[in-house]
């Protein structure tokens, strides 16, 4: 079974935005035992939509397309696709009226030109769109070949494709299967070339029975995969995480889509105990990270971003007399940063991070990356000074592995005392 | 002249990592005047990455390739490129030392695994990686057709690219031009079909002489791009941008790659203004944003994130009595929370919001996506309510968008009074 997805857009290939389509709706597929085999963007004219449709059905059963279905100029999609595939548009009742409804209720004329969007291919099966205006199409050209045509914005392609797209699928093209496994772990701390040394003979044996192993890097991180396909695929997948498992355990820190903040946030509401954050230069980041997770305010009990000096004073108890004699980039300041905001808090822990994200800014005793990470809890408090010489984002990002990391352990220990 | 991008990696097929390389490559090379033609994505399997070479030899002159040249059994690209073209691997003497010397400057042993990266195809030009070990290869297969191939992290890949990746293909392939064109102009409080309806009538003499007009919406924004080619190329988009501007002025918040976050700091700036933020429900996303634009700092005083009504008490001053009696999700909490932590960091401006992003937490009083925003400096205090029903990342950002953009016409309003 082949399956390819065509990204449409010219602001992709120009680098305008970045394609978040590919990622999300692999990972759909990947869920229900089907892996995208290739991707394709072209740009947003009729000639390439067409061209590249044409060439992915010759080569694959299921095709989906993203983009090019809304009321702009630009929007060459539904045209293309019904010119290359002799399918006349005619006008969906139904459409029209989702249409006129969608902009009645915001008091608002309907432009002409959203009109064209009724438009449907013949044959066409229609997919309505519950958060914006472009329907979703979905055609079996010929025998044996699927294609379903998806609107750009992710806030309207993924509830559709989630709602209508993949029941759709599910019941023409792709049957549930049992036959494939998809398992990934995550790490962190240590390198991927390391991580792999460690693994690759302890795993041969699975792989010689048809085990595939995938390692990818990422800041501060490295995920491995295991997937596998036929009758041994869970067995396979499941004994190579045991084994990973058993030779990394501590710098595993979750699985699959699992971020470490979901996991840090686990940790701390099993607990029962609360976290405020005291950031300097990683600027709201932690909190941000940590907020996006849905139930966060269970756990995290505030978070200052204390930018200035004053700031730092102000809020997060840190004494004046500290910032002059070793100056807001010091392990000093990151100790009193977080045990000032624990304690004002209220909270169980509190995390405090002060350093030089660059690119200005750097001494020749401080130099650009250098960051002192602390952890207060109720009965102690403690510093580590890392250097991460990178981009600003990298920089906040591998800061935010650290600090969360460590809470990760700390949290782990306390659950298990023994250890 | 035809330029492509394979990114290969199984992982961005089965959703594991989003592809950021297609923007930032697609945008480089628009930058000086090119723009790519195709992307596709492949698995790391040696064979679907020497076919999907090929096909895009065949068709186009510039070829890259990311990914797949690292140390680990699935890093193939190296392999499966030299075998289809022909190109026998040779152990580079300068490779070999530049991966001693990185392990070495980290007290490291280096992994025998990691030799493999010293290996090039004949003929190849070596491009050294000055943030990790794997070598970008920059061949020309046969006359008139260049192949670049750059390492996956991108951090290792874009300094690689920007030093030595684009000089060579500026030598070879791309030769300065001036007969293209594109500028994009970024607005915010707009409809994409309103935006297109206001502008498409007034544009037509310039698209009859070979301007093209795209639109693309994200959460809370539209971009217009204006591209032309030809000798009139410059001409047209500015005459456009131009026409642009005297039509939907108070909805441009800016131009190209500049973000709302970097106008807004910019404008503080150059008014010498401070900002202080109290965020409930975006969580630190505010403060994250601006933070990460260098030099934020300036203008940033200082960001509290206020998730529980006693850190909104403790931190940005709102009394018990507000919470009491209007709730944390209430125009009066917002506005003493605006009010509150301009006055408490001593800043120009102060920014208050609090909603309920969902999925949990809403009422049929004030449903998921209510949100309260306040706006105060040293005079006066303002608040306004929006409803953004949608999911928490889109939340977040469509409030970020509503409270920069409001903050930017305050600023704008101050700079020319008369208006």
């Amino acid at each position: 079974m082949r399956l390819e997805l065509i990204t449409t857009g010219s602001e992709l290939l120009l680098g305008r935005v970045t394609n978040t389509h590919q990622q999300w709706l692999g990972r759909q597929l990947a869920d229900i035992g089907y892996s995208l085999t290739r991707q394709t963007t072209v740009p947003d004219t009729g000639d390439a939509i067409a061209a590249a449709v044409k060439e992915a059905l010759s080569r694959s059963e299921v095709v989906l397309t993203t983009g090019g279905l809304g009321p702009t100029g630009d929007d060459l999609t539904r045209d293309a696709i019904a010119a290359s595939l002799n399918r006349p548009l005619e006008e969906d009742r139904r459409v029209l009226e989702h249409l006129r409804h969608y902009f009645q209720r915001r008091n608002l004329a309907m432009p002409d030109a959203v009109r064209v969007q009724a438009l449907v291919p013949q044959g066409a099966l229609v997919l309505m769109n519950q958060f914006g205006t472009a329907p979703g199409l979905a055609i079996e050209p010929r025998s044996g070949r699927y294609l379903l045509m998806l609107p750009g914005p992710p806030r309207e392609l993924r509830p559709m494709f989630s709602d209508q797209g993949l029941p759709w699928l599910q019941s023409t093209a792709l049957p549930p299967r049992k036959d494939f496994s998809c398992l990934t772990l995550r790490l962190t701390g240590l390198g991927e070339s390391e991580v792999e040394k460690r693994l690759t003979l302890r795993l041969q044996p699975l792989t010689r029975r048809g085990l595939n192993v995938g390692f990818c890097a990422r800041p501060g991180a490295v995920d491995v995969r295991f997937v596998s396909e036929g009758v041994l695929a869970v067995e396979l997948t499941a004994e190579a995480a045991g084994l990973a498992r058993a030779l990394l355990s501590d710098y595993i820190y979750g699985t699959e889509n699992q971020s470490l903040e979901e996991v840090v946030l686990d940790l701390l509401r099993i607990a029962g105990k609360t976290l405020a954050l005291a950031e300097s230069c990683t600027g709201g980041f932690l909190a941000h990270s940590l907020t996006d997770v849905p139930g966060a305010s269970e756990a995290l009990e505030s978070g200052l971003v204390t930018y200035t000096n004053a700031a730092k004073v102000r809020w997060a108890g840190v004494s004046e007399n500290t910032l002059k004699q070793f100056g807001a980039v010091s392990r000093q300041t990151a100790l009193e940063m977080a045990a000032g905001v624990r304690e004002a808090a209220g909270a169980d822990f509190g995390i405090g991070v002060t350093g030089i994200a660059g690119p200005a800014g750097g001494t020749d005793d401080k130099p650009v990356g250098t960051v002192f990470l602390a952890l207060a809890d109720r009965r102690s408090v403690k510093a580590l000074e890392r250097h991460f010489p990178t981009d600003r984002e990298t920089f906040k990002r591998l800061t935010l592995r650290e600090a969360f990391d460590w809470l990760r352990k700390e949290l782990i220990r306390a659950k298990n005392p023994a250890d």
